[in-house]
């Protein structure tokens, strides 16, 4: 992978979305450090959901999957977690086992060098030495994209994975979200002209931030914001929304929701950013999904959940067919192994192989 | 591995271990959950040791290791240690590595999304979205149970080893204690006829427990418990014996037993159980293998530990050729192979290579 | 491999360095336990430098990192830090997975039985039951040794690696320290007659005990220690150079030193072994390595340190082609690569490789 020249930290730390995404994609137009959700286009998201879909009929026999583990098995990967999160993580670590990209993993930083007095971007670009792909979960607002830059400024650059950072940007949830109502619509023409119902604590919620402005790219699509008016969506998304001209609605009204839904996104309350408890206080009740909401959704819509849950969605609903979050999980997967395969530039193999062997 | 389909939880939470047993194996007879010792009955004993020994046979040469790494390098197993055992853990992870399956590891559950207030059950079933196994120690009792009858109500089922729940049961250390006998009087007509003597905690130390109880399966076995009154073996175990007509004395002389031995089984205090450290006012001093006593012992007799050991066996015993408890350890490893691959129904191929390339 | 026979612990213990290395080796003269920095001679370094060179040149093409990797598959490696120390572990991970080792790790020794009240010596014995290989870090100064003697006493024993021992050993940063310096000075007719300046807290850093130690075998080499009076060589190394009559001085001027250096080898405060912050009190400012040095060092010196670094080198320095730190990260990946495969007796096979192939 050839490396992209990127511009002096403060020009591109300070940049709009699009140009970042065009500076941080290489030569031949594959992006090389994957940051943040809107860097991605409708072409290479339609392209990557395909890639997804073709991975996993092609590992559905044993020949197809120690094919897939043929494509990366002499590269290795750095899963650096200096933020506890072992759904991600596992995620990530089974889609490098599925190509067959070695992985290794950093999980608690205190038992790095940084308690010696060593900068975390001395403690990264050490670690980077050893791998030919980082991928990277910090409690630091930009800390990915700083380390990316960073790295781009050495003799050995190496391509950067955002698995999450700070209260902003978690790229592949928004991915695997899209690629979950992708293939649950796929026989209803796909997401274009769909409402999508988020409810919840969409304040801090960073998924829903991320997945609304992805969601921009699919002309027709319907929003619906429902939560309590302590925790509604934030007026930057809503500004996004209005200029992308995406028609969209806040509203208290779960049960009016639901059932104007295709899908119904539901989300935690995230207390962790709490300052003193205050969020308790706030009535959620009125905002959990029970099993008797399962007769006012579509036929055909679904109910979605980043997980982890608490109460948000009584375990009874499991059972329904139109429970997604379960399969989100793998979904997440699967995307992930696609999205590695696309930045190794080995997607070809898959459309390939799946043309002469699977079809 | 088709799963195998589960009565409603309490019905099978509430049967007896022969009921449990059928419901547990696949439409094939194969173990698809291995939940508890008594589950297995003796051709299943027998047929596990021989692939073992056979599996073991076979890795003594280069030629023979990468045939093993070709069994399963398409299957992914995770092991979830929430509670700390590097022995266990790490037999169970170089088991996996010598047949190829690739191993995941969640040992910290604190890094995990329990602490976001979601279920237990919700984080298992996401993490066993990514693997083909589930090796699992818990210290909550019936955990594995709990999980493996969940995981089986669901569209992706995953078969769950227990590696050891709470205080009582831990099946694959009676699989490895079995094997040890097994190996140990292969040329003295094998496990049937012998005496055993468990030494120590014997009140709550599970692998007592478990060990005694598979023992029942071999005609002609003798026990003796040798502890100290506040120690000695429970009462319920005693009336599984006395139901099956095995022949077992308690006693304090541990001389006397050490000298009636084909086995001696030592076993350290488990004062972790204590309440107020009050087992150590308990005098286990005469419960120790010392040198001297190895003139007691049988030339053929053998004495073993589940380890870890404090001060129940002296150093200086460990040159003695019957000492076996080190040899145990790699037994353990052995027959966790031969577990692995008879789940998965690849025994048969150990058998066929074997014979073809090995005797 | 055919483990070398130990004579008796004191005897081994108390013997002299080359003594100690002579039984270490096999009965074909390979190093069977890696223990200390000076147990290797001048032919045993030259060849190991060679070695890796060729190896990263190997490593160049898929199908060179394909050949390494079916070098060491059906072996295993056990990665054991008791003590923290994410970039020597990440490094020899790198290096197990380069050669197709299979590593495990026991990162948390809290986490295994010791807690129980085990002994050390059981612990290890047991883990090393597993594989074939121990890669060990203990804050314990002399325990690697302690260790690879006791294995050498068993039934089964593994060859180990000292991956840094208390204060004292740490072999393979020393081999990593020569590697870089013969790679920098091969235009320049190698390491010997080069001037090395040491920099920095010289009395409590291992690196520069041990690398010190090393540069005796190579003729003509000059030696200069720079360090505020309290933190200066120990009269112990400078005895080892008079005897060897190696050229040597100490100062306290830094921008003399530089100027009369081939290689300035920065170190940093190790202050995690004050008893009471008392080297906080001692001026270290003026044995910075700041920008405005590089303009006296020799055009073709360089500029090294072992990492972590705090202050001890500008960051502004980190551009200049002669700084050399980095690339030590790497060099170190590779001798390890190196010693495992010499140890295991593949090295052979990377010089036929790359005869055919390569050259």
């Amino acid at each position: 992978m050839e490396p992209p020249v990127l511009p002096p930290w403060e020009q591109f730390r300070a940049a709009r979305p699009a140009e970042k995404a065009r500076w941080l994609r290489t030569p031949t137009g594959r992006p090389y450090h994957v940051l943040f959700a809107q860097q991605f286009d409708r072409p290479f998201l339609d392209r990557l959901c395909e890639t997804a879909t073709r991975t996993r009929r092609i590992a559905k026999t044993k020949g197809g999957r120690m094919f897939l583990q043929s494509l990366l098995p002499d590269q290795r990967a750095m899963l650096y977690f200096a933020q506890p999160s072992t759904r991600t993580f596992l995620s990530f670590y089974t889609a490098c086992q599925i190509v067959g990209l070695r992985p290794a993993e950093v999980r608690d930083t205190h038992t790095s060098s940084e308690f010696k007095g060593e900068s975390p971007e001395d403690s990264v670009r050490t670690f980077s030495s050893y791998v030919d792909l980082i991928i990277m979960r910090h409690p630091e607002q930009g800390f990915a994209e700083r380390i990316a830059w960073l790295l781009s400024t050495t003799e050995r650059s190496v391509p950067v994975i955002n698995a999450g950072s700070g209260k902003d940007e978690h790229p592949t949830q928004a991915l695997l979200d899209v690629y979950t109502l992708q293939r649950s619509f796929a026989r209803r023409g796909g997401i274009e002209g769909k409402t999508v119902v988020f409810v919840g604590d969409l304040l801090r919620g960073r998924t829903v931030r991320s997945l609304a402005q992805v969601l921009v790219l699919y002309p027709g699509v319907r929003l619906i914001f429902c939560a309590p008016a302590p925790l509604q969506i934030a007026d930057d998304i809503l500004e996004v929304l209005r200029t992308a001209g995406v028609p969209h609605e806040t509203t208290e009204d779960f049960e009016y929701a639901v059932a104007a839904a295709d899908a119904v996104y539901m989300t935690r309350l995230q207390d962790e950013w709490d300052v003193a408890g205050e969020s308790r206080q706030i009535p959620t009740e009125r905002f959990r999904f029970e099993e008797r909401h399962l007769q006012l959704l579509r036929p055909d819509g679904i109910v979605m959940h980043p997980l982890p849950r608490r109460h948000e969605i009584a375990v009874e609903v499991d059972r329904d067919p139109r429970a997604m979050y379960w399969r989100q999980v793998r979904n997440g997967m699967w995307i992930r192994v696609a999205l590695i395969l696309t930045m190794f530039g080995r997607e070809g193999e898959i459309h390939q192989y799946y043309e002469e062997l699977v079809r």
